[in-house]
């Protein structure tokens, strides 16, 4: 037998170091903070549903007046609790709002458990791709008018699903999206896992929350950005497109019939505590990141994404929680940075694109922290100097919105038996897989679509660029599965 | 705004009560428990997939030496770490192994979410009733014999899924069954939720693990029966007769992209545990259990389940951590039974039906918890008589496996029109709901069904004898949807 591995032991020191987290969960392990402090061993907790806790798949006491004060608080017409993720949300949402083999329309950008509701449910697809933020390479918002163009000229689309904030704080114009998509008498859904603060932040300091803005199904991850369990979500539902008995028939399959009352409470708790206390820490976390920007605007090599690219790009708002700081024109990637912050700061970035690195913060970082995060990168930044990377660094924009031919749903094609080929020679043959290219961070190709001229040409730019393309099973990415069609039945 | 909601408030004084629990999970919230010594505040250790500590859903750090390490312990092939309960590892093996819109064979007593697996891949059924226990009207095992009958009367069956043992403890022949799916070429999926104990417990003390016994895929809720928290579960596979690679990919769909560190330290801590001190604990458990046993024998009107039915009604072993009191020839119900145990004595049971009630102990229960059970049942039996009750209680095997005719898959019945009718005027019809009838606990109508002239008068006799109907949207269990077909579009 192996010597055993201890992932606790791993977890308790890893606790009890120095390193300060600018990822999530949004408690940021203050495990002595306000939200914290009273919660027991979760041991003398951990139930079952016993006579007086009621079920959470067939709510009738006390879980469902939970719900509902939430829901009273939040303004929904129903408010869900998942303990699955947001991921359950989703799968649930896109199950429950599109028929089976129904089309949706998505966002390119969207989560995977997107793309797995799709599968799931064997829906046909139509797309809108982000616009990209040229300067640094990440995702932009949607631009309202295109979904509108894709509407009326899909009538077969029965839900829109869309991502905003993206997980680098990009809001977009969810109001004229919402609007747009009533006309059209469907329903929208909007992944909003990083915006579960949205809520709770006042006007101005903060995005405003899409459930707000007239979507019909949002989901947020509590513990993204607030001081929320991992594993916590909640999903709301507005009353009037969606049909709300499908939509609950799902939420209930794709979560275990043994939800975890530690992480229920948890959900609970951090409710009660944001509308609480937590208000007041989010004006003065609103204050302290403030601070913390306008000292990063300082940076004279490395570079803060700011309001500046509000107003373009489909940006309609930027969550100024998250700090995202591009290498580009400094020589550096964003790995090197993500290192140096964690080798030589112990500081934890949430996670690390080719040419910038994103920092969560929440109203839970303390002021040290943060201060940590400002000195480290302006110290950095003083040992850098202005240099090309030899890297294509303009944005792709133009170039990602290649839209594939779509010859079978992703369903299918991740069904039917495959073969493996290099990907140069795949022209013209049909995608088993997803091939993710970094920046920005979408599926070039999808299950199902169409290899064609333009989408290997970007493939190969970005290898030879030493640019990231992920996702295939060929963990060099040389090789790309495709669909046996006639004639094809691989080697 | 309503005045909040107090979840966590009410689990605390809950905890501090002294009611002791018979239920899950597990760790009966022992939390100075050796097991849970140790365990800190989960918000310390809660973290992401950060540096170091690697990713669940494409493990090749911690996390998959972890579960290569539990692989050697079970002898699978692979394990998987589960967080969204056994019902994610039902649904992924049931996803997994059977093409889409094929055909599984599976026990009529299958876990909810063994349906949900069914309904979302739209699989065609074939049923195996389980035996039931006359005297106790409770379910017995499977009869490997009418296993192998079907298998050879139905080519298109793609998997075999059974459950064992039941949550009353009744273990089937597995060694029989496995090794006749394997004579098809067939897997077999053995739900054992309620056997996580079973591979740390001594030959004859407790029964032999599904794994140690041919099956293909063995998934296990560990919080069930072992000092783990809620929602952990494992999934063992046995290569062979399954597809790994599409069992895989499914995995990492019911679950969500972000889970808990604390959930996967609970599991790992959980399962080092257990071959460690906790092989010594199941060894004075079983001996403490052997006692109680011994002296519950002695009751003189309520009865518990014993080796006396081994051997008959497909009943292969029994599990002597599960105390099954029945309450029949007392003029009792399960639930005047389960009501006193909890006012008077502040015992709570995992579940009543109508007339027996079910205790779940575990390595962690303690020699005054057990003593109190016993004390309890001891005094309520003393003050009990024989009485008729009336009801009738020979069990209602012939009747229960009727073998509606199907009209139509899972996934078809639910997602048609639909109607509501009185149940009596159903005859012809194809349900789109599930009917539960207790005693046994099985469905006698799942949607796609044909409402037959034996299925309507038995729900009627049941209704007549105040037995429980359950699993319909009319809560008075009066009317039931059913399937618009040609001429039937409702009122």
């Amino acid at each position: 037998m192996n010597d055993a591995p201890n992932l606790l032991k791993k977890l308790k020191e890893y606790g009890k170091s120095d390193f300060y987290p600018f990822h999530m969960p949004g408690h940021k392990r203050q495990s002595e903070g306000f939200f914290a402090v009273d919660f027991p061993n979760p041991f003398s907790i951990d139930i079952t549903e016993i006579d007086g806790f009621d079920n959470l798949h067939h709510p009738e006491g006390i879980l469902k007046e939970s719900m509902e004060w939430a829901s009273g608080i939040y303004g929904s017409s129903r408010t869900y609790y998942l303990i699955n993720g947001s991921s359950s949300g989703i799968l649930s949402a896109i199950s429950g709002t599109v028929s089976r083999g129904g089309t949706i329309l998505m966002s390119r950008n969207c989560h995977k458990s997107a793309f797995h509701g799709v599968f799931l449910n064997q829906l046909k697809t139509e797309y809108i791709y982000p616009q990209i933020i040229p300067q640094f390479g990440i995702q932009g918002g949607l631009n309202p008018k295109k979904i509108e163009e894709m509407l009326m000229n899909h009538g077969e689309i029965e839900a829109v699903f869309v991502v905003s904030p993206t997980y680098d704080g990009i809001v977009s114009d969810i109001k004229t999206i919402a609007e747009i998509v009533h006309r059209f008498h469907l329903p929208l859904i909007v992944d909003e896992a990083h915006g579960a603060h949205f809520p709770f932040g006042r006007e101005g300091e903060f995005p405003v929350s899409a459930l707000e803005l007239g979507a019909d199904v949002v989901i947020q991850s509590l513990h993204k950005t607030l001081p929320s369990f991992t594993q916590t979500a909640v999903m709301h539902v507005r009353e009037g497109y969606v049909d709300m008995g499908r939509l609950d028939r799902y939420v209930h399959m794709y979560q275990t019939s043994s939800p975890s009352y530690v992480l229920m409470a948890g959900i609970e708790g951090c409710i009660r505590y944001m509308i609480g206390e937590g208000l007041e820490q989010m004006k003065l976390f609103s204050s302290k990141i403030e601070k913390v920007r306008k000292v990063l605007s300082g940076l004279k090599h490395l570079k803060l994404l700011t309001d500046r690219e509000k107003g373009l790009y489909g940006v309609y708002d930027i969550d100024h929680s998250k700090i995202i700081i591009s290498t580009r024109g400094t020589g550096k990637s964003g790995t090197w940075l993500d290192d140096r912050l964690r080798t030589e700061y112990h500081l934890e970035m949430e996670m690390c694109g080719p040419d910038y690195v994103t920092a969560i913060t929440t109203l839970a970082d303390t002021q040290e922290g943060l201060e940590r995060l400002c000195n480290a990168l302006l110290h950095i930044d003083s040992g850098l100097s202005i240099e090309e990377s030899g890297k294509a660094e303009t944005g792709f924009s133009q170039e990602l919105e290649i839209s594939p031919a779509c010859r079978m749903t992703i369903a299918q094609a991740m069904d039917e038996p495959r073969h493996r080929i290099a990907i140069s020679n795949g022209e013209g043959m049909v995608s088993a897989e997803f091939v993710y290219v970094y920046p920005p961070g979408i599926p070039i190709v999808v299950p199902g679509e169409v290899l064609n001229k333009e989408s290997i040409d970007l493939v190969m730019k970005y290898k030879e660029l030493g640019l990231a393309v992920q996702g295939m099973e060929d963990e060099e990415s040389r090789e790309l599965y495709v669909v046996n069609e006639a004639g094809q039945t691989g080697e």
